[in-house]
Parts: C-alpha cells; structure tokens; sequence
C-alpha cells in the first residue's frame, strides 16, 4: 500500500506541468514523495527536516547558464530523522529517480529542537513529582501547576550529560492568570528533559531558593493596558497605496525588480536563502551576476551570566531550532503595509506530513526617501529623484525572542540587510535586595534580565562578474610622512590600505571601528574602465561586536563561526552551516563547522578562486526597564555596496520627481516634474 | 528718517498679539528692526548676520519653568556685519529695549562666507587677466569663458596670506554647454579672490598642468538619461496618504507628537536646533526633561590629497558657510511625501533686508515598521504593534554637496539623528594615466574624486530629568577569571564596564567598534526604582573613524573638536562653536572653541553638573564611479536610547495592529485589530 502510494505521488509529481526551478524549497508534495519512499524502506520515524538538497554549485552554474540545453539538476530530498529508538538518521532521496540514495546512521549527534519538540515539554514538566516539590518549595503549590509553563531550550552543552542522549532544558516560569506575562515570574530550578524517554531526568536547583515573585504582573496585553489608562487616541491612519499594483514580477520564485534578479529560497534552518542575485547593466547591456547565495547561515546568543547554568543559555537559533521553522505566519496591514506579495513555507512534521506556514515570507515594496539631489546653488536649477526599496522578509519567534529579517534592495544596486529584535527578554528571578554583579538588570522587581550578544553569522557566497573573487581588507590609513615633511607637508594624506586575503588563515579578522574597516569582495579579473580598480561588492557593518565569551570558553568553542568578525573559506557544496549540520549538544572539542574546515586545509589558496566570506555581526544588549515587558524593536544593518562595479550610478534612468536645468531656469521653463506625488498634502 | 522707521518697526513689534517664544528665531520684523537700529547708529554696513542671541540658560530654564511668573527674556540680536573698509564687527541689539547693547571691532576675524560672498566670484574669476590666461594654457579660449565656473569656497587657511585678508578660493569648473556638469571638467589651477577688494590676488598654478577634458559630458539631466535610451517605465507610484490628517500639534514653533515636547528652532549656522525636548510620562504623570538643546553644530570635510593647495580643502560646511544659509526650500513630492508640514526660515541679507527661505524645515510622519511583536509558540497568542516616526529635517547644499540632516522621534523614547549625504563629489582633473598615488579614484576619464571624511559634530546638551548630569563611557567587558576558574567556570562572564568623567581631560574619549563603545549621559540623583540604576540616555554611534589628517596637521589644529569622537565640558552659555565663532581663514594656532575651552580649564568638575556632551561622527568616502556624477544618497545614522529613564517599554499604549491573547485563542475568539490597515493589499 505503501508503494502504491509513491507511485500515484510520483504520477502527481511528473505530472506537474512547469517543474519547480532546481532551488526552489521541496513542495509538500516532494515531502510526501520522499516521506513515501522512506517509509516503504524504514518504516516508521519521526521526521526533523526533509528539505531540499540544493543541487551542486557546479551543476547548478551550467545549468543557469543555459538552461535549456542542460540536464536539470534532480530533485533530492535532505532528510534527518530520528528512529523510534532515538537514532538518527541522515539521507538523501531522489525525487527524480524515486529513490532513496544515500542513508546512514549518525552516532552521537542531536538534530535541531522543532516546534513540536518544543511543545511536548510542557505537560510533562507539570507532572513530573521533582517538578512539583521543586515548585511547591518555592511558593506553588501542586493546585497550581497548571499555571506553570516551560521554555524548553535545548540544553546546549551539558559536560555531565554529552552529547549522547537528546535533551532540553526547561526554562521555567508561572503565570498567576493564563494571560499573565510567564517573564515576570520565572523560577529558579532548571528541568533536563530527555527528549526521547519524554521525562525529566535531572533538576538543577541552585544553592540560593527565591521564591516565586509576588510583584503584580508586568503586562502589555490590551485589558491591561485599557485598565492602566487605555490607549493613546491621538495617531491618525497613515494609508499606503499602491493603485497600479507593485513594481516587480514573480516567474515562480524568481523576483524581478528594477532591474535585479533573485531566486527567493527558504529552508527550516536558515529561512530565507536568496540565490543568483544578479542585476541587469544597461550599460553593458548583460545580467551580471553579484551573489550566488546569501542566507543567515548561523547565529548564537551567549548570555554573561557565570552562575551555573546560565552557561547553557547560549541559542543558536538557527542551527538549533531552525529559523525557517520558528517562522511567524504574517498577516497583512499588521506586519507589513502596502501591496504585499507572500510566499508559503512547507516542512515536514514529525510524523511525517507536509505542513505548511502561510504567509511566511513577505515581498513588498517601500519608498525610500530620497535617492539623489543637488541644487546648483548659482540658479537652484535642480534634480531630486526619490528612492524605492524591495524588501524580502521573515519573522521567527524564537521562545521569548523575535527577530525579522529584511533583505533590502535598493536601486543603486546596494543589498542592504537589516533586522529588527523584539520580543521578550529571557528572565531569570531575583530575592528583593539580591545583587546583579552586573551580569544582568532588574527590569521590573524580582526579574533579572542577563546580560547578552545576538552574533549573527552571514553567509556570502558570491559571484561579483564570476564565481572567482577576492576579499581584500580595507581600512582607512593615515599616509606617510609627519606633518612638515615633504610628502605630507600638511599631514592631511590618508588612504584606503588594502590586505588581500590569499589563505584562510590570513582571512580571520576582527573589526576594526576607528578605521572604518570594511571588506572588498572584488573580482581581479574585471578592472573597472575609469577607475582601473576591480569589479567588487564591499561589506559595510558597522555592528560588530567582540565574541565576548573567552578564548577557550564553551561559547567560543561551540561557535568557532564568532570567533572573528570575518573568515573567508573556498567555496565547498557540503559547507554551509558554520557552526556543524547537527548543532545541538556539541561540545566543541573538535570545534565543527568553520574552524574545522579551516583547520583541514588552512593554507589553502582563496585569491581569484570561488570563495565564501562568513561574516558575523550583532550586538550586546545590557538590559533596561525600557525593554521590558516587550521590547520595542531593536534595529541593526549591513550593506553590500556596490564599489568600481557600475560603469557609474546606476540610478540615474529613475525618473526624478523633479528637474530643471540652468537652461531652463535662464529660460523660465518649469523643468520636468515626472513623479511628483498628487497625493501629498501641505498641513 | 532711520530713527522714524525704527519707532514704526517698534511698535508694529509690539503690536504682535503673541510675542515670540523666547527660541523662536529672529522674524523679518525683528531682522529689520536690528538693522534699522544699527543703520542709525553706523550708517551703511554689510551684513553676514543677523540672528537670535539665545538667552542664557539660566534665565530660559527660570522662564520655562513658570512662564507666567517670570520675566520673559528679551529679544536680542546677536549680529555680524563688515564695514565699508572690511572691518568686522560684532554687536548685540536688545529688541525690546531698542537699542545696541553692544558693538565690537575683532580684529583679524573672518566671519563666514554667505551665498551671496559665493555668488559673487563668477563673475570676477572670468574676467581676470591672470585666470583667462590660465585657461587658455590648458585650452579655453578667451571667447569660452562664459563657460567657466567657479566654486568659491573660503580659502580654508594658506599660511601665505594668513587670517587679515578675506580670501575665497576659486575651484574652477569648465562647462561646454550651460546644461553640462562642471564636476567633469575641473580646471586645474586656483585663483585667490579678495572679497573685499572683490579681485583676484593670486592664482596657484601646478607643476604638471592638466589639459581641459575632452571626454564628453558626463550628465544626469532629463535629456541626457533621454539620450542613453530614456527613463525606466517600471516604476508604479507609492501613495502615502493620511486621510484623518497628522498626528502632530504645533503651538508656534513647539511640536506636540506621541508625548514628546520639542520646540523647532532655526539659525544660519547649525540650521535646524531643536530645545526643550521633554516627554510626558504618563507613569510619572509628569513632563520629564530630556535634551535642553540639541544641534549639528560644527562639520568638517577633509581631503586626502597631501599635494599642494589641496590640503585647502577642508571645509567647515556650518562655520565657514552655515547650514541654515545653505538651506534649500523644500518642495511637496519632491524631498518629501504624506501630509507635511513646513516652516520658513528668516535671515538678513547682505545689504540688510530681511530674506526668508520658503520651506526650509519639513516636518512628517512616516510609518516605520513593527514597534513591537511577540508570539507565544505554544497558542500563537500574538501582539503586533506598528511604529510611527517624527521628523524634523532640512537640506542643505554645500556647493557641489548635499547634506540632508534628519532628526528623527520615535514612540519609544528614542531620538535619531540620520544625515543623508548626496549630490556631487568635488573633482580634480586628472591626464591620461596619471598616477592618483592612492588619494582618490578616477571615476570618470579625467576625474579624480579625491578622499574625503564627513566629520559632523553634535552638540548634545542634556537635561536628563534635570540640568545636573554624568557622562559615562560604557564599554563591552569580559568578566575576571579565565575559563575554568571557580569565578568564571565557563568564561562567559561579561558586563557592562562603566567608566565616569569628572572633568573635561579625562573625558576625550575614542571610538571602541569591538567594545560596542556607547556613552550614557546619565541623572546620577535619580535612580530607577527597579533597577536602581541612573535615569540615562545612551549615544549610540557607530559610523565614529578617527579624524585621519595627523597629530599637529593643520586640520586637526583647525579642527580640535574632531580630534576625539567625544569631548564633555561644564555648560557655559558661549560655548555653542567648537571650531570657534569665526571660522574661515583660522590657523589653528591657538586652537580655538573646543580645545580651547578645554585647555581653560581642564579639571573643572562635569560629574553631576550641567554638561554638554560633542559627539564627532561620520564617514570616510574612498570615491568609486558609482557615486558619480551625482551620488546615491549614503545614509549614516545614530540613536540617543532611554535607558533606566522609563519605568518600562513606554510605547505599551500604542494601539496594536493585532492582539490576541492565550484564553482568546483558547475561547476562539478573535482578539484585538484595532489598527489594521483597511488600505493595503494582498498581490
């Protein structure tokens, strides 16, 4: 019965008419095909990711290249499972050929926590008897355990459990009433639930007890708002319309805008991943291709707070929960405004059927301010052109913590990543007169919010006019020469100092503020006609924080991807999450991921070859009132700017709001007003 | 007769129903009053300004304290003006009171260039003897110099000439048709013109010479993007539109918006000063200081070109020029889009009549995104609440650049300042293969865009719940102990290391990128009830490069307050001009303003004292073709963030877009919407 049912889903699939581009996410019924097959094979298993394998970089650039005289890159199935005797398993199926090729135990790993895996904890944390005295000892008693809620990370690294058996640790809160806010009250005691056996199998309790807090709850939700004196009434509607419709065009998942192009991918761990992001130079009259792939490859939130086990707190959101996974479901005129375009996330669940996330990623545009300007100060003849951006975004809830990402284009051929975090600040309980030590803040009483880093790890795979590229370092430098002296006379000489990175282990670098340092991504091999230097994209971030976890500390050596702001590695299919495929429970004894790539061939040549740059950026938030009880949103950016790439502003043809050339102004002619808005008002 | 108009003007003063606020900049009436009242005293007279004396802030802070009970500050113009002989003098009239209140010769001064002192070298350079003969040597013809154009910035400082004489440097421009951009064709010699005698007295000629450019124009001109194959057609208009009208009140020039408080001032030199700044908190229910007075108060750009007279090119563009001169008039649809607000600008011209600047300041709303959201991932209970923003902006044109300076309000409590740099690069000419030897790029056949830093001081005066404040520098700090040690077991302790000013010696401080480096000006008398920490607003900057001209280089003798990304000193009424009051043609030595009032005094107490905090940020600009011939706007923004100010998130009364909690989800109902926006739409 089984098999009948690959066959009729493989009907289904061939019976597709236009095939899904070869990066486009598995659909749910790729999922079920390849769930089909492995269940024929393997029976039953609980599913942690069925996703798409993406093809090759090799393959793929032959066949983008021509497409139509090349074989299609197959549709394969990445697949991690967990058996039902709590084994994992890794595969690969192809969905083409309608098999299973590759499947293999993986000894002592733990794949990512899913959304299930995090709801499952809850009802067992209420009954479990240590649960129950641990609560009752610090003021709840056993009537009360419904209104006690967990957050159940996993549990990172443990030295006393390994990696071995799949775990979580229960981050535990009460909530007086089931609307209350669980932040304002969290416990003091830390269930480990084994994930497998579903029970708790250990609780750390600390030295010091502090009883649950009495403070009154610290709400935002709308009763408690309307009880404390309502809602402001004085914000009028702002309306954003868009009567003709968007400005871009969908070929399946391709977005074309304002002369870009941009494969929209997305997979359960890294969410949005944006390939052959190319641009169309009417200049040189060609698609030049810029990027191969961008995502969020990894990321890791290490809390400061030494007291055992704060150490466990440290996500890696992506590797560990899988941003695509935590993906918000978004809803028009709340998340976004405008004319929206949404694509759909589909994923497996853990029995193996294909769900799907409605509304996971948002498309739309916005205004952007202006785009140029100048006035010619002789005649105020003029040009002022406005701006336009495209935004491709997601928002994950991770826990208590959101984060939306928004990868942003803009016209003058700059990508601009930001992210905004919001949400709740992971708490922790304090006595009354109990003492920080400066780890953390007492945002409200009895609520000690730790001290923290958000260290995003971007993946940049590019192809700036080829998959052969450089990075070059470049910061600003003072010239030779003591004011007085001839060269510098004035002492005013400075320059851009460049250090090309020929291996990777010359291309570890921290940042640098105080010398603007940003990182060239050039192509050697295109001189640009004017200023003869080489085509590139230049990384400018400015949020770059220190790891601040020790050399040798567990962060550092579980996230070898933060130890510096930037590495560069040669490019390898099998390279794409930095801090190891299975993230949760590592020790880091090896480090895997980045350091153990680097480590296996450090001398390796990455000058004009195809490269990757992991960059990774974020920022330590020390916690205020301010952010509590839900914390307005926090915004970071970074931009890839193109530099030496353009022939010249690539802007120039959108068409100003408003121009008028001294000819005109001499002639007193009104000049052109192509896009001046009608409906703009004076008040 | 004088006397006769000065009773007139006087009395229609006092016949004004509403006096101004004491902040309000000087009106047409009081600018032709002071004018009136200085001709009849010294007869004719060339005005550089004539602008509102503030009053001191002792007397303001009484005032504003109990408006009804004190006696309102007089009206005073604080006034520069050259005499007939080119004299200065500066002088203060006493509006109320009707008279001049003081009046000074400075000797050996230079107050800044107007646009009418920019206006006036066209003329004079084409006529010279000495530049025609310049032109036609690198090839103009006598008959051609219609087509020469000049940029007449101040000569910065040339110790040849030194501070006496009034001298402007002419950057010398070439256009082969009216319409062309003259920054494609720089000429490569610098005439000196006495503004005073209104001649040029020297012309300095390089070694090498640089033919006129024959490369063909490079434009951004309706019919030239016309000629290349026309404007993009793809662009489908954004309406933005607030159908309910603005959310702001203005009382006079004091803006009202989401509890903020700000009064809107205006002067020739920083443009746009913003005093008063308060919030009503509601949980205090009171109206809280926060900025006593907030401006862009000095800038510096300096080149990087170490070869003679290039080191010239460091302007002051706000002391040598003045931001709110340079002021354009803004037009609807053009700069900015929704319903906006304007106010005019008034200042006297140079014969002394009172001109206004349409449209100088633009205030609006705009949508900014999600302010805050959180979703529980047990029940998908959810609040999402989108932000709005103010802002308050000018634009201003500094002879080929543009700065467009935006001071944004958010409904958290945040204030960001975002300046927006556009328009066109300054060029030099450059032969057929000539080496730039690093100190600028070749964006254009013939151009060389040389490197440049925008340096901007802000002067942030507090008033953090009061006029006694504390800065502290916070750095990013890993905690004692090496990993494994009993105090820091796993190494990830960090905190957030605090290190306090007391005077104005130990309080120069760097840029620290790696330590996320921010400063809190902090209310040491008031601490938060929760957290027990100082009522603070923190200055986070991150776009801070060091100042690159040397130690002991002119530049940074000129510049003394961008030596350092922050100085504090004591608060003393004078002290508004860090590069000093008169700025053009000063040598640096002494240093004046900054360092100067520093040097005074370097051990006066600033903690727990009124204090102002000069913040110097900005970038460094290593030009590329793409910012030519006019560049895309590059954006650069930093934030004053409350912390330990609000008893919690301050925005929480902010209506949710959507809102729905655990037992509404439980009980099926749909929750709160109280904000969605009817007008967007699904594509």
């Amino acid at each position: 019965m089984v098999l009948e049912r690959v066959k009729q889903l493989a009907q289904q699939v061939s019976n597709t008419v236009s095939p899904p581009h070869p990066l486009d996410p598995l659909t749910t019924l790729e999922i079920d095909t390849a769930v089909s097959l492995l269940r024929a094979q393997h029976g039953k298993l609980y599913y942690n990711a069925v996703t798409l394998f993406e093809p090759p970089k090799a393959q793929m650039v032959q066949w983008l290249a021509d497409p139509e005289h090349t074989q299609r890159p197959h549709r394969i199935a990445d697949v991690v499972v967990i058996s039902t005797d709590g084994k994992v398993f890794d595969g690969h199926v192809d969905l083409n050929e309608q098999k299973v090729i590759s499947w293999e135990e993986t000894p002592n790993v733990q794949p990512l926590i899913t959304m299930e895996d995090l709801q499952a904890v809850e009802h067992v944390v209420r009954e479990d008897p240590g649960v129950i005295e641990q609560c009752a000892l610090i003021g709840i008693p056993r009537e009360d355990m419904h209104k006690v809620y967990c957050d159940p990370w996993t549990i990172g690294y443990d030295e006393r459990f390994g990696t071995g058996v799949r775990l979580q640790q229960a981050l535990m809160y009460y909530r007086p009433h089931v609307d209350d806010s669980q932040y304002s009250f969290a416990l003091d005691f830390c269930p480990i639930y084994d994930s497998n056996k579903q029970k708790i199998i250990h609780i750390d309790v600390p030295k010091v007890r502090r009883p649950v807090s009495k403070a009154p709850p610290n709400n935002y939700h709308v009763k408690s708002i309307e009880d404390q004196g309502g809602f402001r009434t004085d914000l009028k509607p702002i309306n954003i319309t868009q009567p003709e419709g968007v400005s871009f065009t969908m070929k399946g998942r391709t977005i074309e805008w304002q002369n870009w192009s941009v494969h929209i991918g997305f997979n359960y761990r890294e969410g949005i991943v944006l390939n052959n992001i190319s641009y169309f130079d009417k200049a040189e009259n060609k698609v030049r291709p810029i990027f191969y792939r961008l995502s969020l490859a990894e990321m890791v939130v290490p809390y400061g707070n030494p007291e055992h086990p704060h150490q466990r707190k440290h996500a890696f959101d992506l590797g560990e929960y899988g941003g695509g996974y935590m993906t918000n479901s978004l809803a028009l005129g709340c998340d976004c405004k405008g004319s929206i375009h949404y694509l759909d996330f589909d994923f497996v669940n853990r029995a193996g059927a294909a769900n799907t996330i409605k509304n996971a990623v948002c498309i739309h545009e916005e205004d952007n301010g202006i785009l140029f300007k100048h006035t010619d100060f002789r005649d105020d003849s003029v040009i002022v052109t406005r701006a336009r951006k495209l935004i491709i975004s997601h928002i994950f809830t991770a826990a208590n913590y959101e984060y939306c990402v928004y990868w942003i284009f803009h016209q003058d051929g700059t990508i601009q990543l930001e992210i905004k975090l919001t949400g709740i600040l992971n708490t922790y309980p304090m006595n009354p007169g109990e003492d920080t030590k400066g780890w953390g803040t007492e945002v409200y009483p009895g609520v000690n919010a730790h001290n923290h880093q958000h260290l995003f790890c971007l993946r940049i795979d590019p192809s700036v006019d080829g998959q052969k590229n450089t990075v070059f370092q470049v910061d600003a430098a003072r010239g030779a020469g003591e004011p007085g002296s001839a060269e510098n006379f004035y002492g005013n000489a400075f320059y851009a100092k460049k250090t090309k990175y020929t291996t990777p282990t010359e291309a570890k670098a921290n940042y640098e503020g105080s010398s603007s340092r940003t990182w060239d991504i050039s192509n050697e091999n295109k001189l640009h006609p004017y200023s003869k230097k080489p085509s590139t994209y230049k990384l400018v971030s400015r949020e770059v924080p220190d790891l601040l976890p020790k050399e040798g500390s567990l962060v550092w050596k579980r996230a070898g991807f933060a130890r510096h702001a930037v590495h560069v590695t040669k490019y390898d299919d099998a390279q794409i999450h930095p801090a190891g495929r299975h993230v949760p429970q590592t020790s880091g004894e090896p480090s895997q991921g980045l350091p153990a790539w680097i480590a296996s061939n450090p001398n390796q040549n990455i000058a004009n070859e195809d490269i990757v740059l992991w960059h990774t950026f974020g920022l330590t938030h020390f916690p205020a009132p301010e952010d509590y009880p839900v914390m307005p949103a926090e915004p970071m950016t970074l931009l890839l700017r193109p530099r030496n790439f353009f022939l010249r502003n690539p802007a120039l043809d959108v068409p100003p709001s408003y121009a008028r050339t001294p000819s005109q102004v001499a002639a007193g002619k009104t000049g052109c007003s192509s896009c001046v808005d009608k409906a703009s008002v004076l008040v």
